[in-house]
């Protein structure tokens, strides 16, 4: 499965007056991981969907377990995975992590979507080849 | 249960290149609903910490569903409350309407946490006129 | 001059670890009030544009002094009152006050665009109707 | 003078939906500038004002200029440097560049304080040992 790391460091202006990343903050992360996925992938997010013709892949479902505290000047790893691919969506899991503590779980479910001239948009079957490289791992076969 | 509503004009600066509410602000709407929340029960956060001699209610888990977008300049209202409450932690069921519209839905679980002089905060045991305050509606019992 | 009120509780996650508003936060709050501005014109910020063929009023320049600090929970208002109108450009000022007391205050200078061919958009001069309405005070002249 | 340089990838979330930066995330970037040059002097933030019996630097003025929009995928570089070093007070100056164009230009002044046992806090002189860092241009002179 393609997955993809990127590192931040916790920055004075994502935390709260307990000191620690406010959470929004983290979802935040989690929709740039993603975005990162798809570069890993092969592509740039509009390049992505201009190629495929699709009009974008809207978040319907996300959730996250908060299990131990980030504060200003962490620096934080966050991993970012297919974790399912399905007929008209795709599932991410992201793991944010300081050294060798896993700090939030997150997990992402996101739609393929096309232009429908009644609704505006529409769900569709994920193109082959973006499945193939989400299963695959990337541009070059990782697995 | 003990619920409470408030309004929110879309402001540019929540919408994202596609037009719509980037998901993260949903979080930050959600927090403050549950801060407006412990208004409702009687008392503003800080005050009801320091009363029943607490540290926070940190979130351990949050989802939420996307049904449909939000735009700049929606007016949109988010009712928050009291979902179940347990021994040691509480859930909070928000749900974003645009008129009669469901937009999203959102759930949190909070831990109710005390002062540890070894491991910095522990969980413990909801104070009995909280639990009652969030199970009869507020102040004055209006259930 | 057109002029308008607009009025926030301070949340938790406008706050940063020093417990006070972090500064970008005030810029959002001004953005806001000058979308607010244009409403109490007597347009919202999209329809305004649309009646004059306008693409935007892009942000030129922006400065703010910071007087005193404001905490969570703090009730404040923010005053955005247009400040001069040139050809081209206008200025807005904004003050935030908790009571009586002068938080911050804010400037900004917007520029007046159109669609342009070659460019993409260049400034145009504003449009008497709307000059007439930062002049006088809003939709019906309140001066 | 100190200075010193980061880079950003533009985030969707960065982003309005004109497609461009929201200006209030250009000062989270200024202040995060702001922290990375203490870092540059020898010190993180907390570390610094540990050593020095400070209490912060708060932010008393700032400004900036909005010349080129910067869009989502822009790879950016923010310089910011010691632009004036007075008693109490310090001015930095940060400019963001995508490739040789000068996007924004950024300004803040800040204070140098320490504790006051009645009002809280009040402004104190810049200790010498991070004037001469501010100056020279880091932990190791490379003037």
């Amino acid at each position: 499965m393609l997955a993809n790391t990127l590192t931040r460091r916790v920055e004075w202006g994502d935390c709260d007056p307990a000191g620690i990343v406010f959470n929004p903050q983290f979802f935040r992360w989690f929709d740039h991981g993603t975005a990162m996925l798809y570069e890993a992938a092969g592509w740039p997010k509009q390049e992505m969907l201009a190629r495929f013709g699709a009009l974008g892949c809207p978040l319907v479902e996300t959730r996250a377990s908060f299990r131990a505290p980030c504060r200003y000047g962490d620096d934080v790893a966050i991993t970012s995975e297919i974790a399912e691919v399905k007929q008209r969506s795709f599932d991410i899991r992201h793991t944010l992590r300081r050294g060798d503590v896993v700090c939030v779980e997150g997990f992402e479910t996101r739609v393929w979507t096309v232009h429908d001239d009644e609704r505006g948009l529409k769900s569709a079957p994920l193109p082959d080849e973006l499945v193939q490289r989400f299963l695959a791992g990337g541009p070059a076969d990782r697995s």
